[in-house]
């Protein structure tokens, strides 16, 4: 009784759970709250990028030509570009906001301090800072309370998403409009979180609900637009929109291609990824743009890279001696690597304690818990702050660094010199704490990567110690929090550090502002774990083609160092969270078992012409979102167990899927009559308890009353009904298609039925538009009114269901099943014998990688 | 009786043509010289990308735990490791030769010319010049007559090869030493070509090749090193080592993993695309370490990029007005992209008709015509560079010109200038034409891109018409040959033309360069019609991320207008060669066929168990690489007609397939004996002409004699045998697995058979090492000592099939058909029907677009 791609209605089965062995539990994939390891939740639902050829989508088709493929394609092109400049747009919006609420605040607290420092009010400017942050994060912590699922950085979400998982709300209008401005008063108000995260999954939303032209969360936004009302459309918006979102924030649109590719997608799709490469370029060109005009007033200029950059690394003119970085520095950032995969698995794991921690101790409470949480991390975030610019900073020369640089490094440095802080200091001189924590994030990084000799080691070291706790806890607090900027500049300091110690004390000739961004790069691997998006993600970032080889020999390092001890963040949190993610492949181990061994031999099938009683009863009574439609073989039956090997062999399985079937049949015939099989209505009628009305209102009524119980067990350890003939046990049923809880409701809702003295032609048909017209939220069995169906009729389900999805044989080895699963993106997978027998379904749940291992052990077992 | 992934014996069925139907010839793809469309031919082999996990492979399985995959995957990062660096030292190895033999031909011939310009002897100097080139020329022209394959640019072969399809020769030792020195001598001989496409070409061999560790052409290179000879390795390190190519040709690693993808994987293998970045990243750095080393003496230092680069594009540090592009720009540039295509389109056009008149009226003559081709190419080259040198430049002020140039630009413009050429020009002033053609290809684009008002109008569309002609004639030319430096320095003097009209005609304020560039980029476009690495590489030679929407917008552009007239100048070669290339995905329109309209059903089976006289006599009268593994299900017989609708849908396909079935089995009694079906062995005893007797000399006699007979005709329209019945007819044939032809070959070599007496476990057992030892040249069948063989023996084919091949059903429509078929990298795709009965075959033959389109129009036609 399968076919459960997730179960949408979880409050149903919830306790089903409890007459289950644990080996069961373990195999199934429940939670358990008490349990160290959190395994896949089942109620998520998948996406379907496999497209579904039945009778309405060929009507489409017949009537399309050439003119009107191409005006498709069209529109498409037209929307990638819309959604990369809304993305552009977006994150010029918090840019905006963010650098002037920053500049208020800092100009603010900046007088203050450099006043009090001489009247000695020093707890005034505090308090000033201290308010201004606590009103900002408490700001966007309400927004995350209004959406939950704004909290954080949202690429957990999107990966999972572009996975082929429905995260529910993560794509919402009321979303988008929450992060967006949560984010912005959560970096606004000094957290130790980055914009970026945030940005890719306000992409991501952009890509997914500008092609729908209407809004779940507003409902009065609703154009008639009739395209694009498929999973498979929307999955690939929303990639084109989290590369655009990646493009924007790093002005990497190479990047960002990569990234969508590199997190989503599972096949090379050219034409698709050609507009997502647009789509990330319209992003970064559309901020480019408007960020020219609005802080540069060049309008009409595009020079100015994204959000996030690293400035210019650039040998002085002069200098011939002069190396970015030469082969002996490979060794050293080799080293750096090693370290940044360590100190990236300890931020991991502590961010997973810490998670944990929260999801028992914290979310279980009142909500308004967690803005006090959020409260709390600002205040200590700011006292540490204040507390150590104050009294750790180092005073240092100001003339005499400037000297030390090279003049002719022109206007970057100036720009690098004008952000230098002078708190707490006495004149020409400056407080190297204050510098990197008194500005932005952004401008610390370039203070790192590009001011010569600034920090002392001591600074460094603390201010990598306090940053790297501090953003460890933050992350995971209830603001929208991206992780990029917090890693990068914990990475930098650190990479300054060696660069100082190796300039100083061992007098090498090397170039700093390398050392600095290879140690970004190394603890963000380690904490991140990406690896191809990343690094052409920073090569573009730096504008530095010469730094791809040391970029991505760290990043290597930093993962398999990391690799070693746990997952990366994104992974870690979606694993906290139970997303049946899939990952790239299998492991070579799992080879050893077949799909017969995956698969969920409990079927719950629907015949080709079926009788509304029946369906009712089945879409009620379970949860499950694809139904095979088979007709019963029943003279094939003798034949089963003679033969030659071959096919007994494929038979063997039936055997067990058959005991259910029993069960199930038992069940069924409750309430259900099935057309044309008469041998099998004769069998129901026993069973009939009330007699179907043509009012239908008894039963219907049953059904309703038993809407909340709870799913039966049906597991094969049942004892089917004993008076059942081995026969009738083996009752093969030949697969014929598919189809989905959603297009059965949809036939219902609509009336597709017809009489049982007609004819099945004289059946209404529904459009293409018709079946498709609900995405993607279509209605509930259980907001049918079932007062307007009769009972008796009969659905002919042959022309909207799936005719051919594909198929695997039992004997298909694990690999090639997960292979086919994960690259055509699919949801059910059924799982047919030689003789075109249906023996189980195949479903995302049955393919994670702890179910897998769950069924390996159980297979080393029964050897 | 299909199952043919092409045909390598060829010859066998020249002329089965004959006795064909123009439609079916169309629909086969056959190739008519006086036709003027060419078909995809059908004797190219498919690679296998789908794993075989039978009986020998799960024994390696079991073998195997995470230790040993984890030293697999080591052995693989080494690898690859070693494919960039021997990539990058080929790059080394072309760069520096190419080097060394220009200049020296510059030197002998500048001297003379300065000296002759003054005593009047210019024709020596023209005979100079001619001379060296032509003994160039003709080098590189006997290199590649020895080994035709390594002809062009090789792009397209490669291309090819990742699209799956074995092109025989392209991948072996000895094309990689004909490629490389011959595209050394075709560079240094002066002809218009560049060095990139042949360093692809060189990267994949260095791929394909390296990790067998052995070689065809020196039979002596051979280690023993079991791992990787599948199909499926082999592919991943070709296009490792294509991107290792692109990486090692343009600086660009990005570009080349991009590349790779795009021109190769159907699908995102994360793992597999982590190293080929790595790969790549070798390459460059490889190339880049030794370069600076030698030639500039900084051994260490990385700095240096590709073997073609773009030169920095920068405004000069004064100029704050100074744009590299503004938004104004954009405009021009979407109509240098229109432009480009239609430039280009022209430009493919000819170079098509050359072609086509190559294969017509040289390809058949004596190969040396070939050569003396080349010499002329070389000659006509040689002398429009030193007549329109001489006749045609203008001579240009030096020192105001110098003057021009903001001098800020430095040492990039001391370069820049250092190339002048004063050929024929008085003191203080040099020569423009000659200073584009008596140059290296990569200097003349560095002037285009770098050197302000340094070309006359005249003389930039003077070049234009010389260049384009006369690269368009030579590309084709038996000498290796790449076209993007061609392309680049075509386009490149375009822009700079538009460049110079805007600036000195209409006052504009624009960067020179950049214009320059996007010109480069748009008729480079417009001829290869390449997207997203095409924008990638250049814009990492232009190492400027600024540059990304101009030049993703004008290769858009280019590429649609081109779109309009013709295919990329890639996708034209590879369709004269008749290569069966499978698009990215069907036209919406196909959608209107089903995997029953283009399957071959006529299939030739093997039953689980079959004696080795059978096995031989199938071998040697097909010319198919796979024979589904079938048992015949008589039983189901009776039902077939009756049962509901849907299975008899499905079964209507039979008819047609099994009237064949009657033929070919018709032809197969003649000296076949199967096992265990005892009915079919009474049907072919009444047939049986030669009595099998225990040593079988007779009947193999008969077999070597049937070697070059024509493959018999077993077309429908071919009554089947008369006496039979319509249950004989209707015999449903249950579908168990795929054997190749290979494996087969393997098992009567190696002896795997039981005798009639025994039992099929006394069989003796092949390892995977062993079925796998010959990759990739497997025995032939008709290389086979039947004398050694006993015909009565028994061979039990089960173990060694490959028992779960994706299949798909008849009803499945071609898009997803070929979704599947594509993504996997499959080679035969089994069609079964619903009850698991096999009823076709589908191949890529069945797949191309010509196929496609051929049974569309036959279905347009039966409604």
């Amino acid at each position: 009784m399968a076919c459960c791609g997730g179960c949408l209605c979880c409050q149903c089965c919830c306790n089903e759970g409890e007459t289950r062995t644990p080996e069961e539990l373990t195999i199934l994939g429940e939670t358990r709250e008490d349990d160290d390891e959190i395994l896949p939740r089942k109620d998520y639902e998948s996406l379907d990028y496999d497209r579904c050829i039945n009778e309405p989508f060929l009507e489409v088709l017949e009537g399309l030509d050439n003119k009107k493929a191409r005006k498709y394609e069209a529109i498409k092109w037209i929307l990638v570009f819309a959604i990369g400049v809304s993305t552009g747009l977006t994150g010029l919006f918090v840019d905006f906001f963010v650098r002037l609420f920053t500049q208020l605040k800092f100009n603010v607290v900046g007088q203050s301090v450099e006043e009090c420092s001489e009247n000695g009010c020093l707890a005034l400017s505090l308090l000033e800072l201290l308010a201004l942050n606590m009103m900002f994060v408490f700001i966007s912590s309400v927004l995350v309370l209004i959406e939950p699922v704004a909290a954080g950085s949202g690429i957990p979400e999107i990966k999972s998403y572009l996975n082929g998982v429905k995260v529910p709300g993560i794509v919402r209008l009321r979303t988008f409009i929450c992060k967006v401005t949560g984010v912005l008063f959560a970096v606004a108000g000094g957290l130790f979180v980055g914009k970026e995260g945030p940005m890719i999954h306000s992409g991501a939303i952009v890509g997914a609900g500008l092609p729908q032209f209407q809004s779940i969360t507003f409902k009065k936004i609703r154009f008639h637009f009739p395209y694009f009302r498929s999973d498979r459309d929307k999955r690939d918006f929303v990639s084109a929109g989290a590369a655009a979102g990646v493009a924007a924030a790093f002005g990497a649109p190479i990047g960002g291609t990569l990234f969508s590719l590199e997190e989503g997608s599972s096949f090379w799709n050219q034409a698709l990824t050609w507009k997502v490469l647009f789509c990330s370029m319209s992003a970064t060109f559309t901020l480019n743009f408007f960020r020219s005009g609005i802080n540069f007033s060049k309008w009409g200029s595009f020079q100015l890279p994204g959000l996030l950059n690293f400035g210019e690394f650039k040998c002085p003119d002069g200098d011939k001696a002069c190396h970015l970085w030469t082969a002996v520095d490979l060794a050293f950032f080799v080293l750096m690597g090693v370290a940044g995969g360590l100190l990236g698995a300890l931020f991991n794991c502590i961010n997973k304690r810490l998670a944990k921690y929260r999801m028992r101790n914290v979310h279980p409470k009142a909500r308004f818990i967690r803005v006090l949480e959020s409260l709390l991390v600002c205040m200590v975030t700011t006292l540490v702050i204040f507390m150590s610019s104050m009294t750790l900073g180092e005073c240092r020369d100001l003339v005499s660094n400037v000297n030390n640089n090279t003049s002719t490094q022109g206007s970057v440095n100036e720009e690098v010199n004008s952000t230098i802080r002078r708190f707490f200091c006495y004149n020409n001189t400056y407080n190297d704490m204050a510098t990197l924590f008194f500005n932005p994030q952004e401008v610390a990084i370039h203070q790192l990567f590009h001011q010569n000799a600034t920090f002392s080691p001591v600074t460094l070291s603390l201010f990598f110690v306090l940053y790297f706790f501090l953003s460890c806890w933050t992350y995971g607090v209830s603001v929208p929090s991206g992780l990029f900027v917090p890693s990068l500049l914990c990475g930098a300091s650190l990479g300054r550090l060696l660069a100082n110690v190796l300039k100083i004390n061992f007098h090498m000739q090397i170039y700093s502002g390398t050392f600095a961004l290879i140690g970004a790069a190394a603890f963000l691997g380690g904490v991140v774990r990406m690896t191809i998006s990343l690094t052409v993600i920073l090569i573009e970032s730096t504008n530095e083609i010469t730094y791809g080889l040391p970029i991505m020999i760290t990043l290597m390092v930093a993962k398999w160092t990391g690799d070693f001890f746990n997952r990366g963040i994104y992974d870690i949190h979606i694993h906290l969270k139970g997303v049946p993610l899939l990952e790239w492949e299998t492991e070579v181990e799992m080879d050893k078992l077949t799909a017969s061994d995956i698969m969920e031999p409990n079927l719950t099938y629907v015949y080709p012409h079926t009788r509304i009683q029946s369906l009712v009863s089945i879409l009620r009574t379970t949860v499950y979102h694809a139904f095979p439609v088979v007709t019963e073989n029943r003279d094939n039956e003798k034949e089963f167990m003679k033969g030659n090997i071959l096919i007994s062999n494929n038979i063997k399985f039936k055997k067990t899927s058959v005991l259910t079937r029993a069960g199930e049949q038992r069940r069924r015939c409750q309430s259900m009559k099935s057309y044309p099989s008469s041998e099998l209505r004769n069998v129901c009628d026993e069973h009939v308890v009330v007699e179907p009305t043509e009012e239908g209102q008894d039963i219907l009524q049953q059904m309703l009353e038993r809407r909340h119980a709870p799913y039966p067990n049906l597991y094969p350890d049942q004892s089917p009904s004993e008076e059942w003939t081995m026969e009738e046990r083996f009752r093969p049923l030949t697969f014929h298609g598919l189809i989905l809880r959603s297009q059965l409701v949809n036939l219902l809702i609509r009336g597709v039925c017809y009489a049982e003295n007609q004819s099945s032609a004289s059946q209404p048909r529904l459009s293409h538009s018709e079946m498709t017209e609900d995405y993607p939220r279509f209605p509930d069995i259980h907001d049918l009114d079932l007062a307007l169906l009769n009972p008796r009729m009969i659905v002919d389900v042959t022309p909207y269901m799936n005719p051919c999805p594909y198929t695997v044989s039992p004997n298909t080895h694990v690999s090639q099943v997960f292979n086919l699963f994960r690259t055509m993106g699919l949801r059910h997978l059924p799982v047919v014998n030689a003789v075109g027998e249906i023996v189980g379904i195949i479903t995302r749940h049955n393919l994670t990688h702890e179910f897998l291992v769950a069924k390996l052990r159980q297979h080393y077992i029964t050897i």
